[in-house]
């Protein structure tokens, strides 16, 4: 995108602020446990990827300002972790930090951030290299939310697999659902894609039913918050209808994402849907769209069965149903497939 | 609602300006062609029933001006009728009052706009007592866009059976989809429900889905723009997936419609899909959501084939599938259907 959105600085993070994307462009350093807190909450940065990476600076940072002891540090990644539930790799990422921090003290831990950081960067590169193999020259990809290089450090994930086919010389195109009601599709997927070149339609959500019934749409990318052991994916709201509509319409439903976003443990009652602040309904950039005394449901994400997914895009190859054998047998490959989950 | 939306003055036609809902209340004059041309085309009022009325009073107030003649006179016709392609209720109302004028001349015409009114203001109603029989005790009601009273001229014809069978004493609840681009399920369904003291859930446009699968949903009703002899439903862009949603999750999907809005002579591929303005996706009431370079489609409307819809709801009473039979049969009924269609 001409400038990276995340950089490690002297004892801080250096994030892009994506509140104000696409029209400003403003910092916000993460320095401590709070500040990290408040970031992931407030959505200062989100995508499942990037939250586990700013939540394990954070929390390093956190525990390299003193020696908190043992129940000081568990207690500050408890807090962390729980600042949004749904995305499994911000417990995972904190939790990882945590566990460095008790062996081996704050530089373990601030080693462990740097070490996720590194894994995520090199994952979304390889999600891309796999995934741009179901990429034909000519293609329109249809994706929803944002799980593009603003989702993690680099890359991304759904549109990773854009970027390395592109770069293979394949043309692509994509069309960017908007994504009430944080709009991370307007606001995010089509400012980095735009930036980086592609041709890129943007469509209200209402929209997709019909772009789909017109031909317009050849394959689907998404991304994903948490994916079960047996393919049960989590996603931004509205990933599932978009799914169904994409089985109805005989049209490719890929989801993408590293390792670290597997939940091999989870059943999908177990999953907590983060219900988020009305007001983001009830207000799009400042403004009141709706009347007052209207009752408002605010699920920030959903969840896909497997049946609507064609495969999953992992930085170790392509899982194809049943989820619960290719991916299991991904997981097995190496040990350091072990580790990351 | 508390007052009239709509409402005959001397000589001119005063109506809600929707443009400003749910903040504003500011109201619009009808007085020519051009005024209404205005109205119809920047969505001043919008929703088939509406919009017939409102050109056959522009066209009957631009008559009575002086004596234009056939010629003139069929121009102004012709040119209202095109202020928006997809609902035939426009060119259909407009039709009639030239066809008034060139028999009986402006008088006629006046006379032929105020019998739209009054016609559509009692098929509201008799949608409403039609479909209340559908609605069971305790039934949650998803509607799509804004098919209310705000749409017609009383009751409306999607919202028309929750009205009546409120007054019948049955305890019904609705979702409101917000509907982008325009939000019109933000700011005219929810405004127009919640004035009537109906229990109303505001949700984005991705969450039909998620709400379906919790079992939060009963019954879905939304109106028509157009609906062809077979049942070809034409309306607000993202009806067609909600339908699909609704089947996959096995909900009843009910179309509400008078019979003006059927067109027996027109295929599916016949019908002009109105392709609005590209700011109506980039902007929300003002403010930008997405970047420079980034392309937009905004069709204002879809198409969903009859095997979606459960049942159409009229004024003259309830067609079941198939509907080339049983809309036949409910057109066929009185010598008033024919003059209607």
């Amino acid at each position: 995108m001409g400038f990276r959105h995340i950089e490690l600085e002297d004892g801080r993070l250096r994030v892009l602020d994506q509140r104000y994307l696409p029209t400003r462009i403003r910092w916000y350093y993460v320095v401590d446990a709070e500040s990290a807190h408040y970031a992931i909450r407030n959505m200062v940065v989100r995508g499942a990827p990037l939250i586990g990476v700013v939540g394990a600076f954070g929390l390093a940072f956190e525990l390299s300002k003193g020696d908190p002891g043992p129940e000081a540090a568990r207690a500050a990644a408890e807090r962390l972790a729980s600042a949004r539930p749904t995305a499994v790799n911000l417990p995972r990422a904190v939790g990882r930090v945590l566990e460095a921090y008790l062996e081996r003290g704050a530089r373990g831990a601030l080693e462990e951030a740097r070490s996720i950081m590194e894994y995520e960067r090199e994952a979304a590169r390889m999600i891309g290299v796999h995934g741009a193999r179901l990429l034909e020259d000519g293609d329109t990809v249809l994706t929803h939310c944002n799980a593009g290089a603003l989702a993690t450090v680099e890359y991304g994930t759904a549109l990773a697999p854009l970027r390395v086919a592109a770069e293979e010389g394949k043309r692509i195109r994509a069309i960017a659902t908007e994504t009430r009601p944080v709009l991370q599709g307007a606001r995010l997927t089509a400012f980095e894609l735009v930036k980086d070149g592609f041709d890129t339609t943007l469509i209200s959500d209402t929209m997709v039913g019909y772009v789909m019934s017109r031909g317009l749409v050849d394959k689907v990318i998404v991304g994903a918050d948490r994916v079960l052991a047996d393919g049960y994916v989590f996603n931004k709201i509205g990933t599932y209808q978009v799914a169904i509509l994409a089985r109805v319409h005989r049209i490719p439903f890929y989801v993408a994402m590293p390792t670290s976003t597997l939940d091999v443990r989870s059943r999908p009652e177990d999953v907590v849907i983060e219900e988020r602040d009305p007001r983001e309904v009830l207000y799009v950039r400042g403004r009141r769209i709706a009347p007052r005394g209207v009752r408002v449901l605010n699920p920030a994400f959903d969840g896909t069965p497997p049946e609507y997914v064609s495969a999953i895009i992992t930085e170790r190859g392509i899982a194809e149903p049943p989820y619960r054998e290719s991916l299991a047998r991904l997981l097995g490959g190496s040990d350091r497939a072990r580790s990351a989950v």
